[in-house]
């Protein structure tokens, strides 16, 4: 009997697949299969090599071959403003350094800025991110350019943007992004209102109704510190998660990022809404925010996928050391070394991050049907012999710089750390130039 | 008049020069001159060039030029259980993984796990580490083999040891190891009776004999968990620093690893006694020990150093990110981003923690006269551009994979991150064939 053997454009094999499905099925020598933008079959390499011909074979040279890491929170472009001001109160951080230097904010600085993230992302490993930033349409052209994947929307707030001037034309300028994008293979438009305290409540109505009407998800920064707490307490007589619940802004397509200052009624509500959390551990923790309450919040069954937040409060969008930070902060907040375990992070930083940005059926996890979206990790490096345990490794010992191949929509991106089409020279002499300019 | 151009053998230049000296001196296109073992001049490359005829050049390409960093507390051949088991509450990690490993060491298996945490460590910028651990003999040839500064001693409690057998026996070990070493270039031997939780006080009072005897430092766990300090509470009635304390083992030379549950009296007899802390914030985090309160020692005029622990508890042996961590959970705790500034930090990890090993007059800065402990970091990738501050960027971006050059003792062990001797996939082999048997 002879047995039928397809043809494939890419098969990835000679590693150990982690595939982050919903039995966290790992397979010790296994092989993914690639057409188009697609992961056709995941196995192990003997039954795929037997079952398909791949015009182009890449060896992961017996490291890992995991989904790319989901990046839930950043500001893309802040790397233009990388270590700008550190170690600085707040106020004077934000007043003296940040805003300043967002005011002379173009397209072009963020177009660059994002560039270089993404350049930045590629290399540790990150295949998707969640941008909230100014002037976003140049964000969305720099991801897709680059061929990653992202969620991107214009930050909304009650006072005038030195993008589109007064806020009604934040909310039409983010309208037409959503027009302009919709049906992209790699770009999602969110609605991205800033945060209860800088938006009133009719703006988060309004932000709501497009993101509705249009069927795309929310973005919010949301109870991030102490100080906002007692803002909106002040305003509105509750904590800002009750505040949105009060004005019926809570809802499973809202993505809610940092939530460091929860009370008990507040992450009742976010389970009951099945709000989505973005958690941001370095960026808490640089800006002294706080720790945020992330194994109640698993323990009730909210989603969290972990972020970076900006360059300037973390400084580097490194999901790996991301990852690190947040088994490790837990464990000592909690005095209890059980707590967030590697492989709950590793979920969180892969599928559960997918489910956050509402992409859990496009990536996130290597399993047939899903776009083939995957990195692999050399793991013959001194520092990370030997190996015992995959999760543990990824979480505690693997960096960045680790990640060897990167593919976004079955597009290889990056093959030996080298990228197959960016010109990461010029990016990098672009964001120098404006970074001379800023300083 | 003719200008004197001196001989030397190497040059390091085209970088930012920093120096660490008192005056943390910053050279924007500075360079380093080396005769030797020893630095001969540090200053702007104009200056140096028209002084020194090189036989050897390294260009820094415009990176940072720094002194190798000091990890202040490790257990090198720890490599060995990388991962091994993690996520576990204490005494099960302890019980049911590390001591049964541990009680299968061999003076073979040490000498190759710290052959690979010494390639590990030149790999990520250190060039001296401080170690404690069983059969130190291996990890003394180990590190002297691969050409890297260490302070090491063997552990010594009140039960048998899998080395040496009975304690006294451990007291022997440890000055024959002092009377070998004695005057090497590399490395220094110290006296290490494990806690105060394992050795009695006569044992202690032996141990401070010997190394004043032999004007050697000493190292000690020393108050790393609330249990450790309810045990030691019960046995003594007082906590471990006072105890240490009232049996006259605080000193100036004493090494004190972790320092997590400190009272007022404790920081108060630290600071009298100059005891040296190393800190150990990623395995105090990820074992669950707590937070030590290094921002109150510092402020008090405590000399700290950093150091990684072993990779049990880590799990890697990178400086960069340990400083990384350091900064930012300090911030967190004390809920003030002024808190453990990037300067402050990179000191720790550089001429403090020399200061903590009594090794400030040999390395931790560079300074004429000084051994030349040197390395060189590429600034070039995207994670580490812009570059404003290059404190804030060693903190906050950089990590132990951007070293690119690293010196110990005028010898270059690394350059464009290949070994100049070492055969490093030798080493790994031999720790995947200990891992196997391991596992």
């Amino acid at each position: 009997m002879l047995s039928q053997v397809e043809s494939i454009d890419i098969v990835v094999k000679n590693g150990w697949v982690l595939t982050m499905d919903p039995q966290d099925t790992l397979i010790e020598r296994g092989a993914v299969a690639v057409s188009a933008d697609r992961i056709v079959d995941v196995d192990t390499e003997d039954a795929l090599t037997a079952s398909y011909q791949a015009a182009q074979t890449i060896d992961a040279r017996g490291g890992i071959i995991m989904p790319g890491l989901v990046n839930a929170h950043t500001h893309a472009a802040m790397t233009c403003f990388r270590g700008l001001a550190d170690d600085l109160p707040l106020m004077t951080w934000l007043n003296d350094y940040i805003f300043p230097a967002e005011a002379k904010l173009t397209p072009d600085i963020v177009y660059q800025g994002t560039r270089l993230a993404c350049s930045e992302m590629i290399l540790s490993g990150t295949t998707t991110f969640c941008d909230m930033y100014l002037f976003e349409e140049a964000v969305a052209r720099a991801a897709k350019e680059v061929g990653i994947r992202a969620v991107v929307g214009e930050v909304i707030y009650d006072f005038p943007s030195p993008n589109y001037g007064p806020v009604e034309e934040g909310l039409k300028y983010t309208e037409d992004l959503i027009q302009k994008w919709r049906d992209d293979s790699l770009i999602t438009i969110a609605v991205e209102p800033h945060s209860p305290y800088v938006c009133s409540p009719e703006l988060l109505q309004k932000a709501r109704a497009i993101a509705e009407r249009n069927g795309v998800p929310m973005v919010i920064h949301l109870a991030e510190t102490e100080r906002e707490v007692a803002e909106i307490r002040k305003k509105y007589g509750r904590t800002p998660v009750t505040h949105l619940a009060d004005i019926g802004f809570l809802s499973s397509s809202l993505i809610a990022d940092h939530c460091v200052v929860l009370s008990e009624e507040d992450m009742t509500l976010m389970t009951d809404y099945d709000v989505k959390v973005a958690h941001n551990p370095e960026s808490n923790m640089k800006l002294a925010s706080g720790i945020a309450p992330i194994p109640e919040l698993l323990k009730r069954g909210v989603t969290v996928g972990i972020g970076t937040d900006g360059c300037a409060s973390n400084n580097n969008l490194d999901m790996f050391q991301e990852m690190d930070s947040a088994a490790k902060l837990h464990k000592v907040h909690a005095l209890d070394p059980t707590v967030m375990d590697a492989r709950t992070v590793v979920r969180m930083a892969t599928i559960d991050g997918a489910r956050v940005l509402g992409l859990d059926d496009t990536t996130g996890s290597l399993e047939a049907g899903k776009k083939a979206d995957i990195i692999t990790i050399d793991i013959t490096r001194p520092h990370l012999i030997p190996m015992y345990n995959v999760y543990s490794h990824l979480v505690y010992a693997v960096t960045g710089s680790d990640v060897v191949t990167a593919f976004v929509n079955g597009r290889v991106l990056m093959e030996q750390r080298a990228f197959t089409a960016l010109d990461v020279d010029e990016v990098i002499a672009s964001v120098n130039r404006i970074a001379h300019d800023i300083a």
